[in-house]
Parts: structure tokens; sequence; C-alpha cells
């Protein structure tokens, strides 16, 4: 507690109600505070920090000059609402952000009034933000809708799609596009690029000039004599004609870390008849905490770290993460394979395409975030001959689900999906974990779908799929580190719909489980538990859940008394797959003891990732136990029932 | 045969190289023979008339001026390619349309080498066109990628996160906005005012002004001198600057039907070094034939028609169609409760919504073709105490899965979700099936799902979503006309998670039926048929698949030798929920005969609807077949195998 920074000002200040008493002049003050207090608890958490340093002026702008939370404030992707943590009620509890039972790492309905929209996915707000602002003009109650969206969430269609419907939100909605320049990995696109020239061809607004022009009208471009020649061509600067083609009043680009710009410049878009309004503001990913700004990555995701130094803390030396392995068994195989491309959106570094972009450059396609067109684009290049993988979080290919069921499966063309965060993710919690994919993947007519259940598999599989023309085929992986096997010399070509049984024989035992991905190490602990009972245990890796090892599912039942599938899927993956095939053959008619352990029927919070697979039921213990119960029971409910 | 078109010309011409062998003054005539033949075509079989009226030019100057095949054609959304059809060697089967066996209505690339890339649900063309290009680009092969885009398609994110990566493609892409002001419905948003003010206020560009400049330079504004007016303000005319703001080089707008002025400006694009190129070019929906031109919606789609009048075949007097029974409903509920609102993604009749709209204007809102949109303004609008109906067909919410997971399950808001076309469609086949909505709404947390077994059951659904606020809840229904229940005079609120047994008892019986949906009618028959054979047979109404009627299940399994559930929707619907229900509590463990008749494993093709479910094997002999196979069936192999 010692070591806290002093904070005496902020120190005063509990709520925005309290922070709206203070002076304009002391709010310089009061951001600096805010700035050390997010450092220090994040130092202290690890978490995200450069998003948040770079709108603590912003954060606290807009709840000074807003009537926060009647006005409706929306942080899109949520990741850098830290400091509106702390202003809003929740500074006791900042330095448990992302533990257990602590504080999310993203906006969340149910932490306070202040967040009433949760997010973690990225481009929602101004949508959300609508929905707010046409409830409350619709039944007459006060209240605007302010939607903090960054540049490279702009690029999401569904921003676009938003700010295309945004006129009838009227004055009620403000978007404030917070220009970085930089989401996680450098923009692109052509937004980017359109961005960059506003920015370097005007002066950010200086505030005697801006003020006046803002409070005459919002209808006109506010820095028509600053940038804009009278010949307009491409590549000159071109203020804000793509938001006001779009309906908004433009106003910027403005500096989001000067608040003596940022106060009166937000007060007049307060006041205004006129609507909807976008102010561009330009901020610092890492503002004010030298070694964020020195950062390649602005310090956008860390572990604890040391406040003074900046230095962060070592993960333990530990088998490769998948994502690496994926990236650079990729780029090996497209050595010798020229039609391999691989596509990420905005995720280079956390889906590997960085290891593989290294080697490929011109073949390394980051479309930004853009998951739709990252997924019918690669449907493109797979009808063009090439062998595109896409290689896009499970949570985020829930963005392009339309794309992979239209252009990939109806058209049976050969996209190779590389899902990563594939299950629970730990502190990431619900948003972001990846359960559904198994399910609204094998659901679907012409997929092949697989899961690696360690590193050395990831490798097979990877290379399996690039040898696979016959139609899409995905494979998941889970977030964080390996195992620890060995790794294969050579890649592997795995037999499609083909399981390996890895422990006990096909020839009988008591037991057969039935393992989808990396619960097979616990499958396999749970089996020796249950071998030292007595109970005799095959384990299968089953490798695909689509299609189906029909065979070897056929002769496991025929020769156990329980049969039990584990996956870190949610309903509707191995388990029911082996549901259906064996109903659908007869193979229950007689009885079975089949069970599905699979992810539970609700969102996960944010834990370590062991807590959460006891809470999901999926560790050794739980699956020992589910085979036990299994044994144990007797139907006589049914058998009473029947008679 | 005698009745049809004289068309001398274009029987001459049997595919893009003969009709490249014209010269530029015969294409007129082409064009008009072409339309003549279409409408033709169209009066025979039904199907999408008006947008493909609109085109006709502009698929002539293409693929004379284009090296098609080579030279990629991608038509979006692909009923506009009629005309299409009919130039590249599929005359011989334009008449075989929609039909079983027949052409399909949309691009197909199993059909023609000219249709590189399916498509049906919109604005997919620019991302599959930059696969296109990349993929030639890399591979150093020689072909350009064409993608022909209606203004109202723009509206969709994917559009743009695709025009946001066009850069990449160079010159190698053509994008082709076909603005016609309307795709189905009147267009909606900030696009669409934007494209009517630039249409208004300039005249689209002559000849021999456009071509000399199309010639010298792409990347300035063409009609630079027309339209624009030195001090640059909000509603006035702006050229193409959104586009070029992307990085297109922008041409246009130019009339679509003048082939004088298409063909050059295509030559000039096609030669041009330049690019990515968007040509905007204007047209007419129904362009030629008067009764289209007068129509309101210009023969978008439609029966059988008299050539000679327009006049269509009346469809045999039926049961109300479902979309009208859920407006209509709608509306009704919203007189007393003023917090419903509707929502619509550019289909307010087909979705019913525009029976709410008549009697609510100011409580719907139709959002264009934007469905990821429509269902997180729907999100923010419940969490400021809306009770919102995102009316969608199936297959187009699969647009908006990320949102529904994220935004609505994960935040258990209260979204009322009308999901339409749900099952299979008919003629628009497998792009427009709703095959796939159960499973991947049912596996979400949070969510309640029900499926309307006929039209009374969808009054009784539509307001039992409406009087329900504790989370999102969906309920599906099919296309076309109810079946002709008697309409109940007030709605049910119904139990949630409650099914109902609709024939036989649930205290005993042979044979028990689960269905979900509008399979319902042919259990009954097959009930019937299993009845006269001596199967006293049970048929419950599930209702609802999420939350699922555990104690009926258990109470049917316990007293029936066959279980079988019976739905219209893919794997992972009502029959895996019931199946892992049952050997989650065991219920399996002593043996059942329990079956679950789903949607196969495959796309099936546009058939009538009837031809389909024979296909799908949900009618009711493949019902009593499977019931009898099942009471046949012998589980000697497993026990064989087990001995």
């Amino acid at each position: 507690m010692s070591n806290r920074p002093q904070t005496p000002l902020l120190d005063t200040v509990n709520s925005p109600a309290e922070l709206r008493q203070l002076k304009p002049a002391q709010l310089r003050q009061l951001a600096d505070e805010l700035r050390l207090e997010m450092i220090d608890a994040v130092g202290s958490t690890g978490g995200h920090l450069g998003s948040g340093l770079g709108v603590v002026e912003l954060t606290t702008a807009i709840h000074y000059v807003f009537n926060t939370p009647e006005d409706r404030l929306i942080w899109d992707v949520g990741h850098q609402a830290y400091p509106h943590k702390i202003l809003t009620g929740r500074r006791d509890r900042i330095r448990t952000l992302r533990q257990a039972g602590g504080l999310s790492g993203f906006t969340k309905r149910s932490e306070s009034e202040y967040d009433p929209f949760g997010a973690a996915h990225s481009s929602t707000s101004i949508s959300a933000g609508l929905g707010f602002a046409v409830a409350n003009k619709l039944s007459g109650q006060p209240g605007r809708a302010i939607a903090v969206i960054g540049d490279g969430a702009m690029s999401a269609g569904m921003a676009y799609e938003a700010m295309n419907n945004a006129e009838q939100a009227g004055n009620r909605l403000i978007v404030i596009l917070n220009d970085n320049d930089m989401s996680i990995a450098p923009p692109v696109g052509g937004l980017s690029a359109y961005l960059a020239r506003m920015v370097s061809s005007s002066e950010y607004l200086g505030l005697r000039s801006l003020a006046s022009k803002v409070a005459r009208r919002f209808s006109r471009r506010v820095h028509h004599g600053l940038g804009k020649a009278e010949e307009y061509a491409r590549g000159m600067a071109t203020g804000g004609t793509l938001f006001e083609e779009l309906g908004f009043y433009y106003v910027g680009p403005i500096d989001g870390h000067n608040l003596d710009h940022l106060i009166p410049v937000l007060e007049n878009v307060r006041d205004s008849e006129q609507g909807p309004v976008l102010v561009h503001v330009v901020t610092q990913k890492g503002k004010g905490y030298e070694p964020a700004e020195n950062a390649d990555d602005k310090y956008h995701g860390v572990p604890r770290f040391n406040v003074i130094t900046g230095e962060k803390a070592k993960s333990a030396e530990g088998p490769p993460a998948y994502q690496n392995v994926f990236g650079e068994t990729l780029a090996k195989i497209a050595d010798s394979d020229k039609t391999i491309v691989a596509i990420t959106a905005a995720m280079p570094s956390g889906t590997g395409v960085d290891k593989f972009a290294r080697a490929h450059p011109k073949r390394t396609f980051d479309v930004g975030i853009a998951e739709q067109h990252a997924v019918t684009f690669a449907a493109g290049l797979a009808a063009q001959g090439m062998r595109p993988f896409a290689a896009i979080y499970s949570t985020f290919l829930q963005r392009a689900y339309d794309q992979v069921v239209h252009d990939v499966a109806i058209q049976n063309l050969p996209v190779r999906f590389a899902i990563d965060r594939a299950g629970l993710v730990g502190a990431d919690g619900a948003t972001h974990a990846g359960s559904f994919d198994v399910t609204y993947l094998a659901s679907l007519p012409n997929f092949v779908v697989m899961a690696a259940a360690d590193e050395a598999e990831l490798v097979h599989m990877t290379y399996t799929a690039a040898l696979y023309d016959d139609g899409p085929i995905a494979f998941r992986y889970p977030r964080g580190n390996g195992v620890g096997v060995e790794m294969p010399a050579e890649p592997q070509r795995l037999a499609i719909g083909k399981g390996r049984v890895v422990r006990g024989g096909v020839d009988g035992g008591k037991v057969a489980i039935l393992s989808l991905g990396p619960r097979l190490a616990e499958a396999l602990k749970a089996a020796d538990q249950l071998d030292a009972r007595g109970l005799p245990t095959t384990v299968a890796d089953m490798r695909f859940v689509k299609p189906l090892d029909e065979a070897l599912i056929r002769q496991l039942i025929a020769t156990h008394e329980v049969v039990l599938t584990v996956e870190e899927a949610a309903f509707g993956g191995l388990g029911a797959h082996v549901l259906t095939m064996a109903s659908d053959e007869g193979l229950l008619d007689e009885g079975l003891k089949i069970r599905t352990l699979r992810l539970p029927d609700v969102f996960i919070d944010h834990d370590a990732p062991e807590k959460q697979y006891d809470e999901a039921g999926l560790n050794a213990p739980q699956i020992v136990d589910t085979v036990l119960s299994a044994l144990r029971h007797n139907s006589a409910g049914v058998e009473e029932a029947r008679a």
C-alpha cells in the first residue's frame, strides 16, 4: 500500500457527480492522478494498459461534461475502460481486475450502472448507442448515448452499418472516434489511410478557433479553411466528408490529451440541437507512461509489471504457445507450397500469423477487424486455386458465421480455418471463450472439423489441412502453451475421420473415454484413477468430430460398459454427435451407460483456467465421478414408471 | 413455343465469345432480344424479374468488354443473373429456372464456369472478387475480377470491409455499383441518401465528355466540373469521394441502360493501369417491361405471369402466410404496449413487419441489409427498457451470430427474435434454407427457443415472447402459408419450457413422437398410420427446444417403447437435446429405441417443398418407416461384438 502513488485529488472523487463539482482547472491534476492510479493497478494485476492510458483525459472529460449514468457512455471493446471504472465507484476493486471474483477486464452491465452495455468484441458501440438513444427518444426520457470507438474498430462492417443508420438518433447520439492509429496491430485498409491523411493534413484544432466554430454550426466542416484545397483530389486532406456523407456532423480532429480542447468541444456537442455528431479525437496509446509509449505494442495487454522500470513479469519457461506452433508450422509448409496464404483479422501475433508473415510477407493478409470479409476473401482465393488459411479466434469467427455457411460450406470450398482460443480462456472471461465453434461448424454439411489434443497434434492438423483440397476444414486449439509433448520432426498427414486409441485397447475394458481436444490429458489422468479402482479404461483421442470415426465408436461401444465423451465445447459437439450416430444405428436400443461431458449451459466468468475447468466439470476428478456415478446408476425410477 | 419472342440475333449468340464477335452497333438489338427472352422465360417459371431487367445492358456490356470466364464476373446476390445465364450457355435451360433439377435462381459454381462464385445472400461479391484478383496476382495468372453489387447491398458491413481492403487488388478489381435505388424495399440510411444526392446533383455522364476523361485519368473525379461547388457543404453533390476515400478510383455516375456510354467506359476501365476502380452505374429496376416499371416492387420476385398483360398467376386462396400472422399479431399487442418495437433488415414485407409498420410507424425500424447492426441495436433498445422484436429470416440471422452471442445472450438481454423462413424454403434452395438456427441458438446459455407448429401457435408465441422479459427468446416459423387451423380469438401466454400432448396420452403407448415445429402435421399423419398397424402412438408438440420439457420427456420415455423426435432443423436441434438430456439422466442406460429425424447432412437443392421434405426424410411415410425399422431392429451386431 505504501508504494501506491499519491493521489490527493482523486481520493476526494468517488463518483462522476463528485467529479462534476471540480473546477475545470483541477481536471489536469485529476487526470494525472488517474493515470498514475491506473498504471499502478495494472502493474499489480496485468491486463490492458496502453488503450486505457490513451483515454485518461477523454474519460475525465466525458464524465465531467455529460450526465452519466443517465447519459449512456459505451466504451467500444471495453478494454480501455479501466480509468472509467476507477472514476465510477470501482476504484476500491481496481486491483482485482481480471482476477477470480474481481472486476472484469471489460465493461459489464452487472458491475455498475455506469456500464450500460457490456463489450469485449469490437465495433458494437454505435449500434448499442443507437438503441439507447432511440429508446429514450421513443419514451420521451432524457439521456443521450455516447459511443467511444477506436479507429481500428471502425474497420468492422457493423460499425459502418450502425453509422449508416445513425441519423434516426438525431442529437441523442454522439460518436467519439478515438483515433490512436493502432488498435492491436498496425491498422490496415482504406479507412486508416483516410484518417491518416486527415490528421496529417490539418493541425489539430486549437481551442479558440474551434469552440466558436463548433458553437456556431456543426453542419459545416469546422476546419473548412484549414486543410481543404479548392481543387479536391485524392490524397489531399479531406476533412470529415466520409462521416458527413453518412449523415454525421463531424468535429475534429482534436487533441485527445488536451483537456482545454476536449471540454469545450464536448460541451458544445452536448448543448447542440444538431446530431448525430462524430467527434474525431486523436490520442496516443500508452500516453504518459514511458515504457508503454516506447514499446511496439504500447503495452496493449501486459502481465504484471514493475511500475518504475516497466519490466514485465516473465511467464514461466514452458512449451511453445499453440499459436506459434501453428504459425511456424504453416510457414514451413508454405516454403514448398506456393499456393498457401494466411489471413488474419487484426490479430497477426495473437494467431501466430506474424510467424508466417516473416517468411511469406506477400502471402499474408491482415484485413483488419473484418472477419466477414476475411472468410469470403478466403473463399474467393480458394475458388481460384489457392490454399488459404483463415486464422481467427473461435469467438471472433462468430462474426463470419454466415460467410462460413454461405460462401464456404455451401460451395464446398477448401478454406482452412485455424481456430485459436478454442475453449475457455481464463482472465478474458465469457466474451472471449471459444465455446461454440464445434457446434456451429460440425453441424454444417461438407465441413471437416478437428481438435488438437496437444501441440504435436496441431502440427499434424495444420499439415493435414494444407493437403486437404476436398472442402472446408477446421482445426481448433486452445489459448496458451502446449502440454510439453515431444515435437515431431516431420508433420504427419492424418487420415480424415480417424481417431486414435491412446490408452487401453479396443478389444475391451470397462470404461471408454472418447476425448476431443486438449482435455485428453485429464482423460488420461482419470483413466489412471479408474484403473486403480479396478475399472480398466480405454482412452481414445477422436481427433475429428466430423466426420466421426464411426467404426471406432461402434467398437468401443460394443466392448465397454460405460462410454464417456469429454470435450471443451458447448452442447452440440462430440457428445451430441456420438449420441446421434449411436441412436441412428440403434446402438442405444439395448442399453448403454453413455455420458457426455461438455461445457455447461452457462457463461463462465473470468478466472484461472484450472478453476474454470473445475466449474465446467472437465477435470479428471469430475470425469472419474461421472463414470462412477454412471456405474452406480440404476434406472429404478424409469423401470417403475414403465411398470 | 410458337408464342416465344422473335430473337434472331440472340439465336446466333451461344457464348460470350460469340457475343464478342458482334459489332458495337448490334448490341442494342441483342440487349432488346435478351430482355424479351428473359421476360418470356420468367413469365413461364416465375422468379426474380425486376433486377434482371435492370442489368440487361450491363450484362451485355460486361461480357462484350471483358474476357469472361477468365475475367471473373461475380454478381452480388445473384438473383439478377438471369440475362447472364442466357448469354453464358444456359439459354436452353432458362425455362427450368427454380424448378426441380433446373437452373438455380442464383449464380452457382456447379452450373457454369461463368459463375465463379455462387451467391444468394447479399454483399459478398467484393470480398470474393478480391480473393480472385489477389489469387491471380500472386500466381501471375491473367484475369481480373468484376463484382457487380447493388446499392442496397452496399449497406451491409461486409461490403464496406471489403472496400476497405480493396487497394491490395490494384487494377485487378473492378466494382460496378449498380445503383437502382431500390433493392427489395426502398433503401434506407446515410449511404442511400448520399447516392441519391450524387445522382440528383449531376447529370449522368455523356459519352463524349466521359470517354476522353476516363481515358486520361481515373484518379480524379471525372465529372469534376459538373456538380462540384467550390463551397463544399453537406447536401450538395459530393462526387465519389466516399469511395475515393476508401481507396477506389471512382467513375460515374453513368446511365446503365445506354450501351454507348457503358461500352467505352468499361473498355477504359479494362485497359487502365489504375485500380481498384468503382464504376457507378445508374439503372432502373424492371426496365423495359411496362408492368414491372409501373409496379411498386418492380416485379422483384414474381410468380408466373402473362407476358402480354403482366397479370400474375394467383396463388390459391389459403390460410394466411406466417409472416403476416406474426406482423398482425405483433401490431395488435403493441396497441397496448408502448415499449414494443419492430426491427427488420430490408425485409419489411417478407417478415410481415410492414403490417406492424402500418399501425406503429414510429416504432418500426428498417435498418437496411445490416443484420449485425439490427441485432445489437435491438440489444441496446432492450437494455434501455424497450421490448424489441428483431424479425429476420433464419438464414440471414447467421449474419448476426456474434451479435446474438456477445451482445444479447451473454448480457441476457430480452431481445425477441422472430425467425422467419425456418426450415426448407422450396425454390430458393440451399442458400435460403433456414436449417441451422435451432442449433446455433439453442446451444447458447440464457436463450429460450420456440418453434411454431402452426399459425395459431405463432400467435401464442409472439404474445409469449412479448411478455417474456427475463432474457432472449426466439421463435421460428416456416416460409409460406399456415396449415389452416382455426385462429384464436385471443393470444395465449405459453408456459416457458412446456410442451403439449396433442394425440394419445402420456400414460402409455407403443410409440411417442416428439415434434418441434410444423412437421407436427406429418407426425400426426404418421401416428394415424401407426395406430392402424396396432401401434398406439402418442404425439407431443414440444413447442420449446430450450428449455426442454424434461418432465414430459421423462414421462414419454418411461411409458413408450419407441421414442422419435421430428424437426425441420439440422443436427443439433431437438433430437440432440433430447438425447443429451436422456443420457445425462441415465435414461438410456437400460435401453431405449430412440431415433431423431432431422434435416440430413447435405445442402438440399431447390425443389418443390414436398419433394424437399421427401429428400430430407421428414414426411409421414418416413416417420412410419423409422418407427417400424426401430421396432424391427435387433442389436445382434452389437451383442456379437460385445460377447
